[in-house]
């Protein structure tokens, strides 16, 4: 059973992805070490003892559409209540609206939490916490104070309705419609796919955000406005009054998350009205609806790149005490009597090494990431520009490597499992099952890695990531400087994949100026990896550099694995991206 | 759905693993080049149009266990005896007993077109030709006469029983024991797991080879029988008489191949019978049963390999035809109006061929494996251990090569269908559910990639895997020669990653000598990917150089395609074989 690795998460956000500097520079207000220690320390112990044991039945029972209402998993309803009641839909909300307005970093570590004890549950504040966000940032007042002290607490939860059955990656040419009421509202019609916990009866509500188009809109993504449409309308003294005109008409049947409802949402057909239309607000203003989403879609992001992490995590946790208990074979230089257990043959080292180092390299991108966002906000003035670079850089690496390692973790920890993988009521296949959506769903890793590419690099005209890869180096320096036996040939081959790294970066960034885009999006998805494996390296020898006493010799010990048996893969990956694009033009004629 | 590729099959078959030369020597009797071509064309047909048809309903309804009986999908029944009645099962089998002693690269190539339509159909006739070359090879004439001539039709089927709930892996430690009786037969007591098709009313009777221990055998694998042990017993005149005392308990609740029925058996409980055991006969010599079962297995393990295979080309049909008809966005140079197809977009192209290269490197190393097994009995004798050397060589990476392709390919076909690709109505789940067994079963691919280092490169002291190399140095300085513009950089690449391969082969061999397992046993499975990366790079430029003017423009286009954007990664595997062990080791720390 999954038990959440309290020590190494508060290692990670403290040393590696800039926790402690931060604290120590006074930014994160009356935050200190010890009571992220606490939270931390609850958080792990919520996601382990309530959480993961409940992740089985959720699986197997899933969510089912029952008589016109979504029944959750047996459980899951006092589950969903006592985590709110704890607190945790709040880290981040403002205070104005009852949140604790902490960190960024704690939130997205206690994500992690959350989503190790079962991915298909902590998809639910997940999406909560997205349309706190997105109504914080851009609804009205009235809105504010009608819907956030509920959405905050956890009392109501929120869902986000971006795609149609013709618009998922291209939201663009979507046909839900909004009109204008005199008295201000709107009225939606029309219908969304994939709504991630579209509809449940687990609280009393459910805030829907919706994008729509208006009658006199521009064509394409410009004429797409975001609108708040809860399922029952809210009178003047906060009490719930009629029922909104929308439905679920039915659930999806899935690989995996099958405990969280994924949603076919109909909007204004007189099910639950007089097809008069759903009745909706505007949040922001007309036709700026995806810029609106687009400011909860990063944290969105980052959050599905936890799931990720999530997932790497209790993956490997399964496979070592598989392996440590399962006997067979003796492997060499096994002394014991009768078989040795599996976790001793070299071939099973490498592989959970592999995800150890994999899971550990995830988490720290995603923790940078997150401190980046943090940082975007409190940091002081001058540098807030700075660092929401940094953090538009960091975030689509940190969701498409985290989730292909999630896939790619899980599918290894099957692996290790022998037969047993592939037995469901082991547990293990439910980790790739539920991590194969991750790479999908929020962009899918190709999308993530267009706008890596071609939004993200030329940031400041290219001096955001070369200043990164600058920062970079200055690690590799220091692992030559520290000059320690264990490092082994790190700080040479780190070096290497940061040379490897910079230069399909300049090649790109040169493509992107001579307006060749085919070429450069041709090596996008290598691109993406490439980074996302220098990063790997990089942050586990900060993590192996770290003045922490305790655990010093097993990081070092992951950081020399890592750059001695992962991050090689750079030099292929770079090769890919500036000599790959000719032979796949070339071998086209093959697709038609 | 699925169309065979009969085209792609054939020229692999003849011009790259070669099937050609064969015939154009002589060495395959009657075999002409029509022959082959018009099985091809039915067993395409059957496979397309019969087979794919009942794969979804097979996965949906899955085997079950209803009152002591495994009742089948709907139509399984009936596509079983179809697919028998039309002579499929004894494509190799010996004629003595009805069968049509093809060679096995037919058989090997249908069984990739059953395996694409089905899997989980195509597990029960892929188990029925391993128990039918096992009783071949070691059975009594008894033993041959009474079950042959039914299991070869297909009218009986037949199993494999190896593993134990401790025993899987390492069959050494199984419990299930034999005794002998008077009138020279035996009886079976124990319980035996993951038995495939082990139990099903299908066919009248079902032959099953049970591995047990007489009470008197030595310890370990050389105290293990092999034991024919029949379903129903069958009377002199040939007619089927009394039940034997064995059952299926339980089946598996599985990730994948739903509609194959995984059983737990149960010999000598008395259910069935007085508890005196279950009747079994002596298969092959008393203790040597292993040895027997390993000739089987050998096949086996190249049947699994064309699972990978044939789960290749299927996701990547399914994932071409979703690509051309999806449309989103506007890829770069997309000039047509309103949205393109994703498979204009560079980074669905990189996908898509990637996909193409893998699955048809992985269908010629398998084909190849087929071919030097077919050499080993039909070749002039004095080359005839050449080439069962070279079988044994190819058997471990055709197995974990084609099988690890086979769940990236799949998981590559979901990430192509977007969030289409995980709802379980599209089917391209499906694929990745069914193929994840593959790299475990008959030996994970772990155990493969040690079978190959410390097995199979000490083979003729390291003369076999050499002149392999040779020959595929031969290939790149063809290549060379050919200096055709379209293959781009392929002679320098695939050059390049055979000197990676010659240079681990060449480590790993010095390690063997000096008695350092642990060393090369840790690079073992990096190894095992690096040849079978070098082995897809030449035998695409294999079939590149094919004269055969037909489609040479594509297979040009794929192997440059392969060559510039796949095989580079030989140089971070080699480096891992030959520098990753220390670092391993000093890792091993992280998992106690």
């Amino acid at each position: 059973m999954y038990k959440a690795p309290v020590d190494a998460i508060g290692f990670t956000l403290k040393h590696v992805a800039g926790l402690s500097g931060a604290l120590d520079e006074g930014l994160l207000g009356d935050l200190s070490e010890d009571l992220v220690d606490a939270i931390l320390q609850e958080a792990g112990r919520f996601a382990s003892e309530e959480v993961a044991p409940l992740a089985e039945i959720g699986d197997r029972q899933g969510a089912r559409l029952v008589d016109g209402k979504v029944v959750v998993p047996d459980g899951w309803d006092g589950l969903y209540r006592h985590w709110a009641e704890g607190g945790w839909n709040s880290l981040v909300a403002s205070q104005d609206y009852g949140g604790q307005a902490l960190p960024h970093m704690l939130n997205v570590a206690a994500l992690e939490m959350w989503n190790s004890g079962s991915m298909a549950f902590a998809l639910c504040p997940t999406l909560t916490m997205g349309a706190v966000e997105a109504v914080t940032t851009h609804g009205t007042d009235t809105l504010k104070t009608t819907f956030l002290p509920k959405m905050v607490s956890g009392e109501w939860t929120g869902t986000m309705n971006l795609t149609e059955p013709h618009a998922g990656s291209d939201l663009g040419v979507m046909k839900t419609r909004a009109e204008r009421r005199d008295d201000g509202s709107y009225r939606i019609f029309g219908q969304k796919i994939f709504i991630t916990w579209g509809e449940h009866e687990v609280t009393d509500n459910i805030v829907h955000l919706v994008l729509a188009r208006l009658p006199d809109a521009p064509a394409g993504t410009r004429g797409i406005s975001l609108f708040l449409v809860p399922k029952f309308l809210v009178n003047d003294d906060g009490s719930l009054g009629a029922r909104n005109d929308l439905h679920c008409h039915s659930l999806e049947h899935k690989l995996g998350i099958h405990g969280s409802p994924t949603c076919t949402m109909i909007y204004g057909d007189g099910k639950h009205g007089d097809a008069a239309g759903a009745v909706g607000y505007l949040v922001g203003e007309e036709n700026k609806g995806l810029a609106c989403m687009f400011t909860m879609m990063n944290n969105a992001r980052l959050a599905v790149g936890m799931q990720g992490v999530a997932i790497c995590e209790a993956a490997t946790q399964k496979a070592i005490a598989y392996a440590s208990d399962r006997t067979q074979g003796r492997a060499p230089g096994w002394t014991g009597s009768g078989m040795s257990p599996i976790i001793e043959h070299p071939d099973i080292i490498r592989t959970l090494l592999t995800m150890k180092a994999l899971t550990q390299g995830a988490r720290a991108i995603c923790y940078a990431c997150a401190h980046a966002i943090d940082m975007s906000h409190r940091a002081p003035d001058e540098t807030r520009a700075f660092w929401a670079e940094r953090a538009a850089l960091l975030t689509p690496i940190a969701k498409s490597f985290a989730t292909d390692c999630g896939v790619d973790v899980a599918s290894l920890g099957i692996q290790v499992h022998g037969g047993m993988g592939f037995i469901e009521e082991t547990g293990a296949a439910r980790y790739l099952r539920d991590a194969r959506i991750a790479p999908i769903y929020e962009g899918t890793n190709g999308i993530q890695a267009i706008d890596l590419v071609a939004r993200k690099l030329p940031l400041s005209d290219g001096e955001q990531v070369r200043g990164f890869i600058g920062e970079l180096t200055g690690i590799a320096d220091a692992v030559r400087a520290a000059n320690r036996d264990g490092f082994g040939g790190t700080a040479d081959r780190l070096e290497a994949s940061i040379g490897d790294l910079a230069d399909a970066t300049d090649w790109l960034m040169a493509r992107l100026k001579a307006g060749e885009s085919a070429e450069a999006l041709a090596g996008a998805t290598p691109y993406q990896r490439l980074f996302g494996l220098v990063l790997t390296g990089a942050y586990l020898a900060k993590g192996a550099l770290a003045e922490e006493d305790i655990g010093r010799q097993q990081r070092i010990a992951l950081c020399r694995f890592g750059a001695e048996n992962l991050i090689a893969e750079t030099a292929a990956l770079k090769d890919r991206v500036i000599n790959g694009a000719a032979s796949l033009a070339a071998a086209k004629i093959l697709l038609s």
